[in-house]
C-alpha cells in the first residue's frame, strides 16, 4: 500500500482541486461551434498537465475536434493501462437556471457535504481529474508509476464521438494495451463506489404503416376498410407477452446473461424496488416477473415504444378511417444479442402481422451492441479491492442505458475495460447546477492509488 | 295514377327550375352570422311559397335559426304525412375551386347529362323542392292534394340541429301524423331511387392513459416502468377479434339485423365489393367475415380508432418511455345497441386492461343511437312502387352514417320515417361545384307523385 501517496493527497487536496477548477474554466462545449477554439485550448491544456507530470504527451487532431494522448513508463513487467475520459461538455443553457457561474467553479457547503458546482465538475472532468491527479500525486511521491499508463482524452463525447472509431483505428499500435479503465459512470449508492460491468446496446426503428391511399370517413367505410391506426396497435401489441416479455421469434435466442458472480453480487446489492419505482410515480415492475427490477433494467433485453401518432390528433372529433400510422420504438439490447439480427427479425414480425391491405416501412435511428465485461477479467477483483480498501466498500453494477464509446474502445482495442465510478446519482449532470461532491474527487484520487498499486501485481 | 300531374310537371318544368333557383341565390349558410339576414329571409321564402300553394304556413322562431311550418289538407280519411328537409347549406368556401359563382345557379351538359350547379342544389334544396314542387303541381291540376301534408323545414342541419329536439317537443301536437318522408339520401347507382331503411349510430369517445407522473429515461427504466403508449395500444388492441369484429363483452349482445327481406333486397343489389374498395386502395374487407361488405357496412356495428398519439412524434429519436398516451375511437352503432350501454361495456373493457401502475380517463364525443325504419312499416312497399313506376326501378338500401335528425324525428314524434333519395353518389355535397342532376329533380317531381298518391292508399 501506498500510504505515503495517499497522505500527500490529504495534504495537497486544495492544490489539486485548484487544478481542476482550471479545467472547469475552459468551456469547452463541443456541439457549438462557438466554443471550438475553447475545445482546442482545453486540449492544449491538458497535454501540458501531462507533459508537466513527465509524460510523452501531445494534441492529436481529428476531423473534428482534437484527441489527447500521453504516456507516463512504468516496470516493464507491470500491465499497461489505457485511461479514457473526455473533456468535452454538455451546453450550459439554460443559464437562468443556474445559481452561479457555470463555467466558474465554487464549492457549496450543503449538510455534512461539500459540492463541486459547475457544468462539466462531474461529467467528465471531475471524474477525469481523480485520475490525473492521482498519478500525478504517485509521481511526486514515488518519482514513477507502478504500472505503465496511457490517456486519451475525446473532445466529441457530448457530441456523439464522430472520431473516435476511425481515431482508435489509425492509433490502435500506439493504444494497444492490457486493460481500458474508463471513469465517466456513477457509484452504487452514496457511499460505495461501483465497476459497471455490463452496458445495454440500442436499436431504434420507425415504424409506419399505410393502408391504401387515402383517409376514409368512418360512417361509408368503418369495417369494411382497413385502418392503418388499428392495424400498427395490433402489431405492436402482438410484440408483448402477458408475462411483460418481447413476444417474436428470436428475441430471446442469444441473450447472454451476467455470470452467476455478477448477479448474486447484484441480489446482495441494498436496493429497494418499491422506492425506486415509486420515485417516478410507478409501482408494479413492467417487466418479465422471472427477473429482478435490477436485472430487468441492467442484463434483460427491453422494447419499448417511445412514441405513436396517426390520424386526427387535434381537438374534437372527427370519425376518419386512417391511412397511415407511426410509430419509433426502441429496443435496448441485452448482451449477446446481434443488433442486425434483432432488427430482421422485428421487421419480418411486424410484416407478418400486416393484412393484404397494409404495407410497413422501416427506418433506422440507431445500433448500437450491448456491452459487458469479461466474466473473467482477471483486473476486476484487484480493482474492487482498491476501491473497497479506500470506500470501506465496492460493487459491480450494470447499467440499463447505452454507451457507444465501450463498444468501440473494446472492439477496436481488443482489450476489455473497467467503468470506475465516483459519481453520485444526483449530480445532475446535463442539466443546470451540475456538481460533483467532493468526496468524491478526494476518495476517488486515492481509490486510484489503490487500484493502481493492486493491478500492478495482476 | 295521376297521369296528368306527371305530363303538366313536364310542361312546366322550366318554371320549377326557376323557383328552385330563387331558393338557391339565398345563400342560407347557417354556420357563419354573417348570413344570419339570409337564412331568415330564406326561411320567409319559403312560408311564402307554402302560402301561394294554399297552405297554412309560417316561420316559428328558435333560439338558433327559424323553423318553417307548413300544412295542406287533404282527405280525412288518408295519412297523414309529414315531409321534414332543411334550407340552410354548408359554407361554400374555398370559393377559389369553384367554377361558376355558388349561388347563381347554373345548368351544365355533361356529356348526355345535365347538371343544376350550385350550393345546395343537392343538400338539401334541390332535394326539399321535388317534394314542395310535386305537391305544387298535384294541386295546380287536381285543386288539392290525395292526402294530408305538413312540412317542417329546418335551417340549422348543417350546424348540427341544436334547436330540433326542443321545437319538436314544443310543436308535437302541431306535427302529430302517421308517417315522416324525408329526402335527404342518395340513390343506389345511377338510375334506381332507394328508400334508406337503417342507418348507424355514434359513440365517441377518447381514451388518456397515464402511468406514473413523469416521462422516463428508456435506458434507466426501460422493462421496469410502465409504458403509456405501450399499455394504451395493447387495450386498444385486446378490443379486436381475430375475426374482425369487436372483442369485449356485450358488444353485439343487443344488435338486431335488418329482416330477411332487407337483407334480400342488399345481397341482390349489384354491388362490386372489389371496386368499391378498390376505389380507395383497399382489396380486402377488414370487417367480419361471415358478413357482406353491405353488410359489415350498413348494418353491423364497427369500432374505429380515429386517431391516437403519445410520447415523442417529432423528427429523430428520443428514448422515453412516455406517461400519457390518448386516442380517439369511434363506434358506429347498429340498430338495437344503447349507447350509453355500449360506452360503459367499453369503459369497463379499457379499465381491465389496466395495469396497476396505469390509469385511464375517457372524454365523450356524440352519443347517437341507430335508426332502423319499421320491418313493418305498411307504406315501405307502396313508397317503392310510387319510385320504380317513374325510374322504372327501386330499392331499399342502408347507410353507415349517422343522421341525428332520423332519430329525432322519429322518436320525439313517435312515428317512422321513410327517407328517400334521388341524389347521385357523386354529388359533391359540402364541396365545391356541388351538383344536382336535373333528371334527379325532373324524375323525383313526378316520382313524389306516384308515392303520394299510392301512400292515399294505405
Amino acid at each position: 500500500m501506498s500510504a505515503d501517496v495517499l497522505a500527500h493527497i490529504d495534504a495537497t487536496l486544495d492544490q489539486r482541486l485548484q487544478s481542476l477548477f482550471q479545467l472547469i474554466r475552459i468551456p469547452s462545449v463541443s456541439t457549438d461551434p462557438a466554443y471550438a477554439g475553447d475545445v482546442a485550448r482545453c486540449a492544449a491544456w491538458l497535454a501540458e498537465t501531462l507533459q508537466a507530470m513527465g509524460a510523452e504527451a501531445s494534441v492529436r487532431p481529428t476531423t473534428g475536434h482534437p484527441m489527447v494522448v500521453g504516456h507516463l513508463p512504468g516496470p516493464a513487467d507491470a500491465p499497461h493501462v489505457l485511461f479514457y475520459g473526455h473533456y468535452d461538455v454538455q451546453p450550459a443553457d439554460p443559464l437562468e437556471l443556474w445559481n452561479s457561474d457555470p463555467f466558474e467553479p465554487i464549492l457549496r457547503k450543503v449538510g455534512d457535504e461539500t459540492h463541486i458546482v459547475a457544468r462539466g465538475a462531474s461529467d467528465d472532468k471531475g471524474a477525469l481529474m481523480t485520475f490525473v491527479e492521482a498519478c500525478r500525486a504517485y509521481i511526486e511521491v514515488k518519482g514513477s508509476l507502478p504500472l505503465r499508463v496511457s490517456f486519451l482524452f475525446e473532445g466529441e463525447e457530448e457530441s456523439g464521438s464522430p472520431s473516435l472509431a476511425a481515431f482508435l483505428e489509425s492509433a490502435k499500435d500506439e493504444l494497444d494495451c492490457d486493460l481500458v479503465l474508463v471513469c465517466d459512470t456513477d457509484m452504487w449508492g452514496q457511499d460505495t463506489p461501483a465497476i459497471t460491468t455490463s452496458l445495454r446496446g440500442l436499436l431504434g426503428q420507425e415504424v409506419s404503416v399505410t393502408a391504401g391511399d387515402r383517409d376514409l370517413h368512418s360512417g361509408m367505410f368503418g369495417n369494411a376498410a382497413a385502418n392503418a391506426v388499428t392495424v400498427l396497435t395490433q402489431a405492436l401489441a402482438s410484440m408483448r407477452s402477458p408475462e411483460g416479455g418481447v413476444a417474436f421469434a428470436g428475441f430471446y435466442d442469444d441473450v447472454q446473461m451476467p455470470p452467476a458472480e455478477r448477479r448474486a453480487e447484484w441480489a446482495a446489492l441494498p436496493f429497494d424496488a418499491a422506492a425506486f419505482l415509486g420515485g417516478v410515480g410507478r409501482a408494479v415492475p413492467a417487466g418479465e416477473a422471472a427477473y429482478s427490477v435490477l436485472e430487468q433494467i441492467w442484463a434483460r433485453p427491453s422494447c419499448e415504444i417511445n412514441g405513436i401518432w396517426g390520424g386526427y390528433t387535434e381537438p374534437g372529433f372527427k370519425t376518419v378511417i386512417p391511412a397511415k400510422a407511426h410509430a419509433k420504438v426502441s429496443f435496448r439490447l441485452a448482451a449477446g444479442q446481434d443488433p442486425e439480427k434483432i432488427r430482421a427479425a422485428f421487421q419480418a414480425h411486424i410484416r407478418s402481422q400486416m393484412p393484404a391491405d397494409c404495407t410497413v416501412e422501416f427506418a433506422d435511428h440507431g445500433l448500437s451492441p450491448a456491452w459487458a465485461a469479461q466474466a473473467d477479467n482477471p483486473y476486476l477483483a484487484p480493482a474492487l479491492a482498491g476501491l473497497a480498501a479506500e470506500w470501506g466498500s465496492s460493487t459491480t453494477c450494470g447499467t440499463g442505458g447505452t454507451i457507444p464509446i465501450i463498444g468501440a474502445l473494446n472492439g477496436i482495442l481488443g482489450v476489455d475495460a473497467l467503468l470506475v465510478g465516483f459519481a453520485r446519482f444526483d449530480n445532475r449532470i446535463h442539466s443546470p447546477n451540475e456538481k460533483y461532491d467532493l468526496s468524491s474527487f478526494h476518495k476517488g484520487m486515492k481509490a486510484w492509488v489503490n487500484v493502481m498499486d493492486d493491478l500492478a501485481k495482476v
